[in-house]
C-alpha cells in the first residue's frame, strides 16, 4: 500500500482511539528513525511526546530490533506456566534496579492492565475493597483501572466499580488557596487526605494509587514531603502505596524510576512504555517481598494469555539494558536543563503561559487567557472554539508532533533526542506561542 | 541461561498466573517447532493445547516470523492515531473475513481488552447499562472482562461492577432435567433467558456476551437452534449480540470463526489469541456497520498506548494469510473427524468418560466416577486428593501437554497437526484414561 491507500484503508476500517471518527485523518508513516518519522510524501516529523510517552529510545534502536529476531528465532511464545529465559531475566533485572523491599514481577500486556492486576492483588493481599486515587489522573481505560483514573476519560465507564474513592491531587498552581511555601502545600493536602481516609474508613482502603508524578494531565510534580508524606499515611493505616510508573518510569524523569526523586520505597509499582518503548506490548506490576511471599501460600488470581511473553521480555532485556549502556539518564539529566531552562523563559516572555512543570525530560506549557487570574486558555472539558487543536495544528504545521490536554501541550521527546535537536523543536514552539499571544488570547 | 538457572530464577522472581507460588515449577524451554517444544534436557513434549490455545499455526511458523522482521526493520511502533500499512490491511482482511454487516475493527492487546473494550461500545451505541453473560465462562481477568467471567475466577474481582449479570449455558449433558431432544433443549433454555431479560427489564439490556462455543469451561456446543433464537431476542428487545471468538476464531472449531457455525450475524466479535497465534500480543473488537457509524459523530470513549500496534498488526497479516494459503481449515475438518472418532470410542470403552464434546479441534474430555449417575469425577470447585492433577501428571509422564479444568481434560492441538500425530498422542490419552479407570474411580 502506498500513503493515500494506507489513509483511506485505516479511515474505512480502524477504529481510533479517543475520537469521533468523522474527524480522523492519519499521517500514513512510512518510516522512522531517532527522533524522526516521515510520511510518504517525505515529509519529517519530529516526535516531541515520543508518541505516547513511550518510545523513550526513539525509533529504530537496534540493540532492541535485533533482540526481537533473535527471540522470533528461539521461539516467539511459550505459556506463562514455562520457563522462558527473556522471561526470567528481565524479572531479574526489573527487582535489580528496585528498592530492596521489592520481590517479584507479574508481566502483563501493557499499562491498563497492570493497573488492574496491581489492584487485585492489593485486595487480596489485604482483604481489604477500598482503593484511593486521584482526580487528575490517567491509569488505563479497561473497567479497573478506568475506575482508576480520575478525568472525564472514566465517564464511560460509569456506574463505576464499588469501592474506587478519588481524592485530589496537590496542584499548587490552581488551588484554590494560596500557600507560603511547598512544606504548607504539602501540609494541606495531607491533612485533607488523612480526613478523607477516616471518613472513608481507615481500616478498610487496601491501597492509595498514584502516578508518582502526573503525567497527561499536566505534569503535577509533587510539592517537597508530599510523598514521604503519604509513604507515612500508608504505614499508618495500612495501607498499600503503589506508585503507576507507566509514564514516568525508564529514566523519563531523570531517574530510573520516578519514585526515586521522593526517597521512598512504595508497596507496588506498575509499569509499561518504556520498559520495551513500545516496540512489542509489554507492562508489569512488581510487589514488594512481603506481597511475593503472601502469594506463595494463596492463590494469586490473577492471568492472562501473554503474561510474560517472551518476545516482549527479549525486546524488554534489550532495552533497559540499552538504558544503562547508554548512560541515557546522563542525557536526560544534561538535555533536560535545556528543556527547564528554555521553558523558564517562555513563561516569561509570553502572556499565555501561565505556568510550566518539567522534570528530567517530562514537561508540559499551562496556557492561560491572562496570567494574573490564571483563566485557562480553554474552560476544563469544553473546547467550543477548538483552540487547542488550533495549536495542535500550528505545531504539526512546523512538523512538532506532540499532544495537548485540556489547556497544555505535553512537550516529552524521546530520551536520546541531543541538546542541539532540543533547541531546535523549541524554537518551532516559540514561534507557535507568539502567534498564541497575538492572535488566540 | 541454562535450563535450571532459568527455572531457579524464574522461581524467584516471576509471579506466575492462577498458582500458589510455592506449587510452581517451570519447565524451561529451549526450542520449539511445530507441534513439538523442548526443555534444555533434550525432552520433547507435544502440545496438546496450543499453549492456552493460542498457538493454533504451532511454533515456528516461518511467514509469521519473516513479517516480524520486516516490521522491525520498518518501524516497530507509531502511535494509534497515524497510519500504518500493517494495520490498516490486517483490519480490512479481517473485515473480508466476516459477514456483510461488519464495519470496522479497533484493536486490542488480547483478550480481556477486547472484551472490555466491546461492552463500553456496547454501552455507549445503546445508552443502555445491563450486560449479560453466562455462568459456565471465561472471558479475561481484568474488571470487565472478569466481572462477565462467570466461573470462579471472577471471585476475586468482587464485589463486582454493576449491571453485570448472568445466565446459564445450555450444558445439556448436566442440566437438572432430561430433554428428549436437542430442540426442546433449545427452547427451555431460550424461555428462561426470555423470563430473565424480562425480569431484569428488558428495556436495559445492552448485550448479551457469549463465547460462541463456551472454550475453558469445557467446549459446550450449543444444541440446535440456540444461537439463532439468542439473535432472535437480541432483536426483538433492541439487544447486542457479541460473540467472544478469542478461543474460537481463526479456524479453531473448522469455521473461521465459531459463529459461521449458527448462521447468524453477531452484533460485535471480540478475537485475540489466533489472530497472532501469539506470536506478538495482539486482540481486537469488530463492530457492525451500524455501530462503526454511530461513532462517527459520537466519541469512542475506548484507547490504549498500544491500540493497533503496528508490529502485532503484522504478525497478524502474516498468520491470517497463512491460514487461507495453507487451507488450515481443510486439514482442521479432516483431523478433526479423526479426534471426534477417537474420543467417541474413548467414552464407549473407558468407564471413567462421562462425555466427550468436539468441534474441530476443540474438545474436551469430561471425567466422572461413574457413567450412570454423572457424578464429577471431582466435586465442583474442589479436588482435595488432587486427582485432576494426577492425571495432568500422568499425561506429563508421557510429554503430552494439556490442561484440565475441573472434571475436564482439553484437547486443543495446534491446527497444523497430521492425522498421524494427533493419534499418536491420543494413544497417550488412551494410556491415561484405562489407568483412571483402573486407579482413580
Ligand atoms: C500513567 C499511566 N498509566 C496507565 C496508562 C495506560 O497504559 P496503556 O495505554 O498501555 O493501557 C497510561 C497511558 O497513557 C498512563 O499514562
Ligand atoms: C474465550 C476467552 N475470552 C477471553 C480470554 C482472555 O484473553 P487474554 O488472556 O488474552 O486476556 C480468554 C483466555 O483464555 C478466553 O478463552
Amino acid at each position: 500500500m502506498k500513503g493515500e491507500e494506507i489513509r483511506s484503508t485505516s479511515m474505512e476500517y480502524n477504529l481510533q482511539s479517543w475520537s469521533k471518527q468523522k474527524n480522523i485523518n492519519p499521517i500514513p508513516v512510512e518510516k522512522a528513525d531517532g527522533i524522526y518519522f516521515w510520511d510518504y510524501d517525505g515529509n519529517r516529523y519530529s516526535d516531541m511526546s515520543s508518541q505516547l510517552v513511550n518510545m523513550n529510545l526513539g525509533f529504530g534502536n537496534q540493540k532492541i530490533g535485533n533482540a526481537i529476531k533473535d527471540q522470533v528465532d528461539q521461539f516467539c511464545f511459550i505459556g506463562p506456566s514455562y520457563g522462558a529465559e527473556s522471561r526470567a531475566t528481565l524479572a531479574k533485572k526489573i527487582i535489580d534496579l528496585m528498592p530492596d523491599n521489592m520481590g517479584k514481577v507479574f508481566f502483563t500486556n501493557a499499562g491498563a492492565e497492570s493497573n488492574e492486576n496491581a489492584v487485585k492483588m492489593a485486595r487480596m493481599f489485604t482483604g481489604k475493597n477500598k482503593i484511593f486515587s486521584r482526580y487528575r489522573s490517567y491509569h488505563g481505560s479497561s473497567f479497573g483501572a478506568g475506575n482508576l483514573t480520575g478525568e472525564p476519560r472514566r465517564y464511560a465507564l460509569e456506574p463505576g466499580v464499588p469501592g474506587f474513592i478519588k481524592f485530589f491531587d496537590p496542584y499548587v498552581y490552581r488551588e484554590a488557596i494560596t500557600f507560603d511555601s511547598e512544606e504548607s502545600a504539602t501540609r494541606y493536602y495531607l491533612t485533607k487526605l488523612e480526613e478523607q481516609i477516616q471518613y472513608e474508613g481507615s481500616d478498610s482502603i487496601a491501597a492509595i494509587v498514584m502516578e508518582t508524578i502526573t503525567g497527561s494531565n499536566g505534569i503535577l510534580i509533587p510539592p517537597k514531603g508530599y510523598m514521604p508524606g503519604i509513604r507515612a499515611l500508608c504505614d499508618k493505616y495500612g495501607i498499600l502505596m503503589i506508585c503507576d510508573e507507566v509514564m514516568t518510569g525508564w529514566c523519563r524523569t531523570g531517574k530510573m524510576f520516578a519514585f526515586e526523586h521522593f526517597d521512598i520505597k512504595p508497596d507496588i509499582v506498575t509499569f509499561a512504555k518504556g520498559v520495551t518503548c513500545g516496540y512489542v506490548p509489554l507492562g508489569g506490576v512488581v510487589v514488594s517481598k512481603e506481597i511475593a511471599s503472601y502469594f506463595d501460600e494463596n492463590l494469586l488470581s490473577c492471568g492472562l494469555t501473554y503474561s510474560g511473553h517472551p518476545l516482549s521480555c527479549a525486546a524488554g532485556v534489550a532495552c533497559v539494558d540499552y538504558y544503562e549502556e547508554a548512560d541515557i539518564l546522563g542525557n536526560v539529566n544534561k538535555v533536560g536543563q535545556v528543556l527547564g531552562e528554555t521553558l523558564e523563559e517562555m513563561k516569561k516572555n509570553h502572556p499565555c503561559v501561565g505556568d510550566v512543570r518539567y522534570i528530567g525530560l517530562f514537561s508540559a506549557i499551562e496556557l492561560v487567557k491572562d496570567k494574573e487570574t490564571k483563566e485557562p486558555l480553554v474552560p476544563y472539558g469544553k473546547d467550543p472554539n477548538g483552540v487547542m487543536g488550533k495549536i495542535a495544528g500550528l505545531l504539526k504545521d512546523r512538523k512538532f508532533m506532540t499532544y495537548t490536554h485540556e489547556n497544555m501541550v505535553l512537550i516529552a521527546p524521546p530520551l536520546i533526542i541531543t541538546e542541539e535537536q532540543l533547541r531546535e523543536e523549541l524554537m518551532k514552539m516559540e514561534e507557535v506561542l507568539t502567534i498564541v499571544d497575538q492572535e488566540l488570547l
